[in-house]
Parts: C-alpha cells; sequence; structure tokens
C-alpha cells in the first residue's frame, strides 16, 4: 500500500482527493493536514466520506508527512515550495495540485504569481504532470506540478492541431468556462449563489494565471510561444468546464476527425467524440475523462474545438491520482474507473 | 418628495430598497450609507443600479441623517437600536429591517440575539409592520420594526385559521423553505454556490430567531403564545420562501377557502389563490405580493397551506417601503405595482 | 456472472442503473430494450456511457430477456406487469423499479393508478424491496417490488419511532423535496428547467401515489394504517430527496438517538449522524446511502426526523442493485460502494 | 390607448410581452390568442399576471385582431407571415417577434428555415426592428421584424468596430452563451431541468439561424458579409445573454472605449461600461438594457467586446416594446424603465 499525506484538505480539491483515494486499492490515506480544523474527523466537515475515510485533520507534521510515500498539496499557491525541498530530501514524492512548479520560467512565475519562489532550484526537477505529454517524465518524477484546470481542457483540445502544424499559432482563441467550484471553497462574496446563481460573466480578461501556463504547454509543442487569447467565465453550476476553442487552419484537406482520434487513440482518458458530437460537461462529472469534439463550421477556415473535463477531478484531483499511478508504476487508471454522474 | 436615507447599503435588502425606491415617484434618496464602500459610487458595486442612483456611498453622517424624513436600517442585528433613538428626537422617522425592534419582550430578545438591548425604552413605541394586523398603527408610528421574511410567509399563512379558532393552536408546523439571498451578502462558506447549489438541507432545527418572532405575533390573535415547531430550510436557488403550514382542524365544516377569501379580500399584497392552487415562488419574484393556497387533503382534519413570497421584497425592502408608504399618508401601493418576473 | 436485462433504459433509471451495473463485477449487461431507440448504441444516447457499455438499444425480445438471470423495468408504469408473468415462468428473476407491484391491494393500486392490475395472481408474490424490513424475503424472491423514492426517505425515516410505539400514528407529517430527475425524462413544459429551475413549489398536495405505497408498508409495523399528510415538493435541482418527518411522541424519556442508532446498526446503507446533524443531499449523491438525523427541538413533543437520499439510487437503480445482490446471494453492497460525489 | 393584440400568448415572449405592456400606461391589451388554451383565462396558466391582465385566452380571431392597433406576433417561426398581409391591409401594425421577417433574402430565409415564404412581397416593407441603427425606419414602419437574441447581443456589441472600420471583418468570432428561456416554452427532453441543468454544452455549432441574420445586419454596414464563427451555448439557468465577441483589430492606437461610449451615447438602452468591467447578466435581467464592455488584453490585436442582455426582454419582448414606442411615437422608453432584479 502506498502511503499518501494530503497537506491542505479542507478545500475542493483536497476532498475530491480523499474521495478517489478512499477507494483506491493500492493507497492508503495517512494523514491529511488542516491548522484550521486539526483533531476534527474529516468525515464530520465532509460528511459523504463517513465511513471511507476514519483519521482526523492534523497538524502538519514533519515526521508524519516524511513516513509518507507521496504528498498531496492541495494548498493554495505559495504553500508546497516552501515544504517540497525538505519532503523529497527524505525520500518523499510530491504532486502539487497548486500552481508552484508550473511555470519554469521563474521571473515569469513569480510576475504573474505576486511572489518571490522560495525554491526555484527544483523548477528544473518538477515535471508538468500532464501525462499527455509527460507520461515518461511523470513516471520518474519525485515532484509534480498538477496542471491547472483551463490549461489541462485547453490544452488537450489545441494539442493536436498545433503538433501537426495545420493552425496559425498565432491567432488562437480560447473562450473557457467553469463552474463555481473552480473558485476554491474559502469563504468569499463572489462565490456566493446569490451573487453567481442564474448569472454569466467573463473574468480576468486583462489577464488571467493560467494563460502563461497554457503558452508555456503549447509552446514546448510549436518551439515558441503562441499567441493566444484567453477568456475564462463563470458558470452557474459546480462542476464542469467547457472550453470553446478557435485556430485558423493554415492547410486545406487536413482530415481533423482522424487527427484527433489518431493522437489520443492511445490515451485512456481523452475520448475523441464522433463527427458532430456536442460534449456535454456532465458526461465527465466525476471522472477524469476529457470528451473533445472538433467540428469545422460550414467548411470555413476556422476550426472549432470543444474540450470538456470535470475541473476537481482531470483538473485537479484526478489528474493527480493518474499522475501517481504513473509515478508508482500502477495501472493508469487505478481508482478512476467510474462512470460520469450524469444526470 | 420623501427624503429617504438608507443605513447599509451593501447588502440585498439594501440594495432591493434601492431598486424599490429609485423608481418610486414620492421619494428621493439622499443618501446610502457604508462604512466600508464610503466614496464608491452605488452604481459601480451594483451595475444594475447605473442610470437609477447616481450618488455614492457615504459615511454614517448623522447630520445627512437627521435631514431625512425617513431612515432605512439594511444593517445587521445590533445597529439600528444605536442610533435610533436621535433619530427619532430629531424627528425622523425610523424603519429596521433588522431584528432590532421585533421581540417586544426585552429579554427574549436579548435571549435569542444574544446581546443587551440599548434602547429597550423605545420597545413599546415600536410597531411591528405588518400591515395586514397592524396597518393603523403604521400610519402613525415613528419606528417601525419590519417583520423577518419567514415570519411573513408564516403569519400570514396562519392568520385567518388563528383568528377564526378552527385549529388547534398548540400544534402548528411551519415547515418553510428559503433561497439563498436570505442569507446576506456577507462572505461565507455555507453560502457559496458550490456548497448550497444543486443541494437541499435544513438548518437551525434546533431554534431559529424567527420562532420567536411567529409565536409573539401569532399569540396576539390567540390571546396565548401557540404551540410551533418551525423548520427552515435552505433552497438552491436565489429569491423566494415557501411556507408549508400544517395545523390540525377543530372545528368541522369550516370553508377554508371562503374564510381565507374574506380575511384577505381587501389587502393589496395577499392574493388568495383558487381551491387547488399550487403557488410558485416564481409568480411573485421581485413583487411584494404573498400568495396563499389553502389545502384540506382528502377532507381529513390537517389544513395544509402554502404561502409564498419574495424573501427580499414582501419579506424585506417590499414591506419596507409599504410601511413607508402607509407612515407618509401615500397610496400603499405606490412603487410596488410591478409584475413579477416569471419566467 | 449474472446476465442482466433492463426494460426500458432511456429513462433515468435505466441510465443510472447502467452506471451502477457497468463496473458491477459480477453482472453483465446482455440486453438494454427500447422501441423508439432500438438500434442506436445506448453510448449514443448516453455519451456519460463510452466506454463503460458497449452494446446498443433492442426492441423488447421475449427470447433475450428469457436467457437473463434477472430483468429490471426501468419503465412507466403498467408495462411490467405486461411481461412479468411469463419472465418467472421462464425461471427469470424480475425487479420492477416502477410501481406495478407496489401496492398488495389490487383495488386501492388500481385506484390511485387509474388502470386494471393485470396480474394481480402475483401480487401476493411480489416483494416489497426494502432491504432494511424484508431482507430474508428479498433473498428468495422471484418478483420484487423496488420502492418509490419518496416512500423510501420516509419509511426509513419513521421505522425507528412506529417500531418502537413511541409516537402517535395518527397524525405524522411528511414534507417531502425531491429534485427534477423524479419527474423522469419525458418531454414536459412543468419540468423545464425554465419552468422549475429558480422557483419552488409543493404538488401532489390533494394526493400522491406514494401516499398509499408509504401507509401500507408503516401499517405493516403498527398493524393498521397510520394517519398521514404528505407534501411533495419540487427542488430547482436535479438529484437528492430530503423528507422533512414529524410525529408527535406519545411517551417521554425516550432517547431517540439511541433508538435510530440501534435499530440501523446493522444496515450498510443507512447512516444515522450524530446529534444534532442537519442532512444535505448532497452527501449522499450518487450513492445508495440513506443519512439520517433525529432531533427533538427545544425538547418539545413534537419529533423533527431529516433523512436524505439520492432519489435516483437508494429511491431507485441503487436499491435495485441492492435487492439484486440480495437475491443472487451476493454481498449486499457489491458494486454500491463508491463515495457521494460533493461538492 | 394602443389597442395590442397577442397572438400566441402562451410562451415565454408571450408572457414577457404581457408583464410590459400590463404596466404601460399608453397600452390596452385587447386579444391574446391560443388555440390551445382559448378560453382561459390567462391569469390562469400565469399567476404571475394575476390581477394585471384579466382577459382569457381566445382563438386566433380575424375581426377581434383587425381591431387593434398593433398586434404582436409571438408564435413560432413561419406563423406571423399567414396573417401579416391582411393585418397590414386592414390598418394593423405588425411586430413579429418571430424570424419571418428578419431575413431579406427570400431564398437565404427559405434555406435556413426549411420552408417557403407566404409573402416574400413584404420582406423590402419590413423593418429590422433594431432602434439603434433603424430607428427612423421604425417610427415610419408598419412591420417590423423583432430582432433575434443572439443578434441583438452580437450585433450591439460589434457595431461599433464594424462602423470605425478598426477589424478585420473577415474573421470575426462571436462566442455566446444564452439562458434556457431562449429554448422556449415547448416540451422537450433537451431543455428539461434534469438534462441542461448543472451542466453546459454548445449547440449549433455547424450552423444556427442567427448566423445568417447577423451577418445580414452586419453586412448592412461595411457594404459587405463579413465572415463570422458563431458558436451559442446552453446556460444552466433561465434567462440572459452574454456574447463574448472577438475582433482582430487592423489599426493601432483606436481609443475603444471612447469609440464605444460615442457610438452609444445617444442611446437609452445601450449602456457602455467603464473600462475594465465584466458585465454580468443579472445585472440587466428583466429589463430592456444591453450592458457592454470593451477590452484589449494585454494590449494585443485582439479586441475582446462582453454584450449582455435579458433575451427575452432587450432580446425579445422589451425590444419590441420599444419598436412599438417608435412606432406610436411615444416616449422610447415608456413602459420600460424598470430596474434590474439583482441578485
Amino acid at each position: 500500500m502506498i502511503k499518501a499525506g494530503i497537506v491542505g484538505g479542507t478545500g475542493y480539491t483536497g476532498v475530491e482527493l480523499l474521495r478517489l483515494l478512499s477507494v483506491h486499492t493500492h493507497v492508503e490515506v495517512v494523514a491529511v493536514t488542516s491548522r484550521v480544523e486539526s483533531g476534527r474527523a474529516v468525515a464530520d466537515l465532509f460528511p459523504s466520506l463517513r465511513g471511507h475515510i476514519d483519521i482526523a485533520f492534523s497538524e502538519p507534521d514533519t515526521a508524519v508527512l516524511h513516513g509518507c510515500d507521496v504528498v498531496f498539496f492541495a494548498t493554495p499557491n505559495g504553500i508546497a515550495m516552501q515544504s517540497t525541498p525538505e519532503l523529497l530530501q527524505a525520500g518523499v514524492r510530491v504532486i502539487d495540485l497548486a500552481a508552484d512548479f508550473r511555470i519554469q520560467d521563474q521571473a515569469l512565475w513569480e510576475e504573474w504569481y505576486g511572489m518571490s519562489h522560495s525554491c526555484p532550484e527544483l523548477l528544473p526537477r518538477a515535471v508538468y504532470g500532464l501525462p499527455e505529454i509527460h507520461r515518461q517524465k511523470i513516471a520518474s518524477a519525485n515532484l509534480v506540478a498538477n496542471p491547472g484546470c483551463y490549461p489541462t481542457a485547453t490544452i488537450l483540445g489545441f494539442l493536436p492541431l498545433l503538433e501537426a502544424g495545420v493552425v496559425d499559432a498565432g491567432s488562437l482563441i480560447a473562450d473557457c468556462k467553469s463552474g463555481a467550484s473552480g473558485a476554491g471553497r474559502g469563504a468569499s462574496v463572489a462565490a456566493l449563489l446569490a451573487e453567481c446563481g442564474e448569472s454569466f460573466k467573463a473574468y480576468g480578461v486583462s489577464g488571467h494565471r493560467h494563460l502563461p501556463e497554457i503558452r508555456q504547454v503549447l509552446g514546448w509543442t510549436i518551439g515558441e510561444l503562441p499567441g493566444l487569447t484567453f477568456t475564462p467565465h463563470l458558470l452557474p453550476m459546480i462542476r464542469g468546464i467547457l472550453a470553446t476553442l478557435y485556430a485558423r487552419l493554415g492547410s486545406e484537406g487536413v482530415d481533423l476527425q482522424q487527427l484527433y482520434e489518431a493522437r489520443y487513440a492511445d490515451e485512456p482518458f481523452v475520448d475523441v467524440l464522433p463527427p458532430g458530437s456536442l460534449p456535454e460537461t456532465r458526461s465527465v462529472r466525476g471522472t477524469n475523462r476529457c470528451q473533445i469534439a472538433v467540428h469545422q463550421p460550414r467548411g470555413e477556415s476556422t476550426v472549432v474545438v470543444l474540450s470538456v473535463i470535470d475541473n476537481l477531478v482531470k483538473g485537479a484531483a484526478g489528474q493527480a491520482v493518474q499522475n501517481m499511478n504513473l509515478m508508482f508504476g500502477l495501472s493508469e487508471t487505478s481508482g478512476l474507473d467510474s462512470v460520469a454522474l450524469s444526470p
């Protein structure tokens, strides 16, 4: 059994990790830390976990975490980097669900996240944990930067086009929509049901932290940073992201459907839908799946890609488990084979 | 023009008052106070008010408020009582949308609200502002305690039965459901869309502050405190209350439909629906109306009353405007004649 | 492997059965019938099932169904009774998720369901499939009537009180609230998002088909039909039922918490929450669990029981799988051990 | 008083027209027709209208409609064209809220709407009723084609850019999101709360009827048909459209904020928000307003315009009333000055 610790278990990515790990046959959750809730039974805060998780929240305790095989950070940005060096030194593998190790360029990270990085020397060792591009690297990594939710949906959607070089990489548009769980479980006015229910808006139009992350990863594919306009929106619902992606075809006669099917033929969690499909977020709710449809409306030169994920699963905790599976040589789908809850 | 001031204009009852007063032809809003937002244009915080409210939030300023004809308190409990005495002395009429003056019994109030009352001498002068029972008193009042949202729906639903003495007043049950705006606009985890969306629960089962308020008012009718079990629930939506009320008939042969229609025949804001009706909260959304249906399922001895209001209008700001209309001799429906926004 | 057939697989109970059975390690789904969708891949209609269910809808075909070990009817009322006799004769076990065999009294059934029963001779053989009262009978049954959703939540909530004889069985009140999936997947105006979203109402106040079912089952416990007022309501959400139950204590000094904990101590799917708990429907979303809290507000004589289920799982498909497990001697929890999807 | 008739008053645009007209001081609704509901009180079907609309649905009756000053068609496509010729001949002015007269090119209309046009000779007389471009023409029109909901939000958003010629008109993108009321009040599976609640998807990607309408109108501005990719999406909420619009700047140094403010300076219902604003659909809920913000993220060459309307008001019934006001020489804002219902 893999001994897993979760630092910061009171947020949505934390409770989602607990949901997935509690039924994972190869994992034992030995610690869930929270300064605020220390001493309280986890299942008291999250009654959905009654009978599945029997431990209490504990203070972040070096000794206990050092005894883990893997530690997940489900913390705000800037926390994981504080204790990751010593955990790695103690031989513990680390998966950070926050953004501390997602951006390889330290200066860029510090610009967007507004703080100094406390262990930039680890950035080259951190593997960006998108298995669809880094499966081998993840398998041998000690430190995995779990991708952001928007980046996961967006990158998987654009990837086949960019790898094949069939679109203009200078004018990409990602119009993305996310459920409110993406804002986290912190108290805030903006995320109240009475504020964001029955309404819809864009946010972060002038610049969102996931923009440099998406550009960086797509840039690895094409060898230079793509031009990207990224507009996130807040949906009046809890889970799910739909990325509606636009790119201009540079080549004619490309069989887009075939391109996508071939690229993801062996991917257990990327499901290319039949031609003409219109993916719905509910069809992947609670699962680690990304469903993608590619359209070329009216045969014109603009490609429209529709990519859906559950932001808390493939966009966070599920992808973290997928990464853990790879890091420990387990079946990649272990613990991730449930069916979406639809309706 | 009546000069109106609003203390605490950043919450939901505040912005709802602004919505109603901004189109009220006899009222000019001269001050909206907020310590936190002081100096910021009201319409900047609430873009729905652009072009309707052109002033900025101001510091609570004695001079400005003393120049008002009426001051509305849309504040947390315990604030209005601090400045009401001097406002009354300055000849300003006061309508408190919070609970400071709702309970006549000081000790009971202090028990439920967990603080000392700073001006108990005003309690006998405060009129409980439910026009359907206190129309005359309100007209001559200087200080009106605007009723709570659950009490409004519940009292109007039970009133005909208790006034007529046809039910057992010792075993009343009020199973009430409210939209999330009732929790206010303060930052909180429990009211996040991701917490209370797509879910449903009861709360306050062991005791809710509206229980003594309902019992007090119903008690005025029957001369003693009724026995009441009150269970509030949180609906995954924004506006609206449905009170499902149960009482056991003590008499036979009562024409309940006729009883309700007669009681509310002259009430501009209580609409008794035809026999067999099933009121929906959306049918009163945005309006000051209470729609009521009375049922006697299968002719048995339990009466079921269904009473719907918009918690922010008849349950708060609209009733406050109705009270203001009465206090200033205006038509009772002035500024309150809009049609519900349905769907 | 148990060969299972599903008749009427296009509704919500059908797709939910497919979700559960597709990952059940002892079951193979060999047929899913639908006249309308015959020939269409199941996963084409329900993309959530892609990769999990690879067969197509088929015409209801006697031969195929006769080759099954068990057939589930996820059909409208009145369909299962048409082919159940011959299926039983062919040695196939039948679980009806509709109401055809729920009411033992033929005349009563025909009154409430408005049709003649085509095989009343089977009613005595049909076992009402609530394992918490009929575990042994179900294990040896060939024909199981899967309980209604409201009855499941309501009966489990009232049962300990009635079995212990501590409340007045003549004045029970069940104020129940259900998500919109309970209305089924048929086209209807009333169930449109634009009709029942952001709104709330009661329905069926004058009489709902689940009333006689609840009374029948509770009646088995106390030896006579209880007096029950049952008010269903429609929640603006998809899944979940909360039953708020009221009963008057006839005895003093009863330890209600202990009563409930003792009654359900060995039940794998009934979870009695700690004193003071307020169950939320989301905490059982997607699971076969019923979470119950019992309250005695302010020590008065009215007991308030809060009982939550997922109407499509413990209220339909999950309970059907639980019944199947019992009928085939499998572990009762087989295929039903997932964790609730919360948030 | 203007005598108004409404043909097809049982849908969402119909009931919304009734909401607006019932409080319009210059209009009397003399007939609301519906074959299905004929004889039933309008307020019985729509309890929100109790006390505001006292007539019953009537059969579509030539005589009554011929006695109207204006007839609104709130019908499915293809109905208005059947009786418009005789109504015009009888001197009745017609406002069609459906699509019969929106496309000037008969062949194009027939291609997209899949039927023959029964009175193509009226197309040249029909005025496309977007007051922001056709105020004068509408004032003298007898036949107004009320714009579609998506076209209203999209055209108002793009208009200043195209009129000023500062963007590439060949590569416009309109990523639009609408509440479920846009699908109408007809029974359908796809629009059930249990289908489209808590989920999100695109639809009509391969071609939506509003695409040729938008292109036609924008084409009038630039003298040729623009290149446009239009992707509508279905939001899990009732009212509201947000159009997120993308265009590539062809010129440098354009003051976009100034461009928008100048273009709409005199428009009573187009509200250009301050720089950096993020319009929310709730801020225009129930009103005839369009709120627009224009962004140029990171100073790059892609302009992002955010345009919100209430699809049932500025996108349908409200704009129809605005058109009526213009046609009858009333104040353009008459009956349309309410404040948005927010929250």
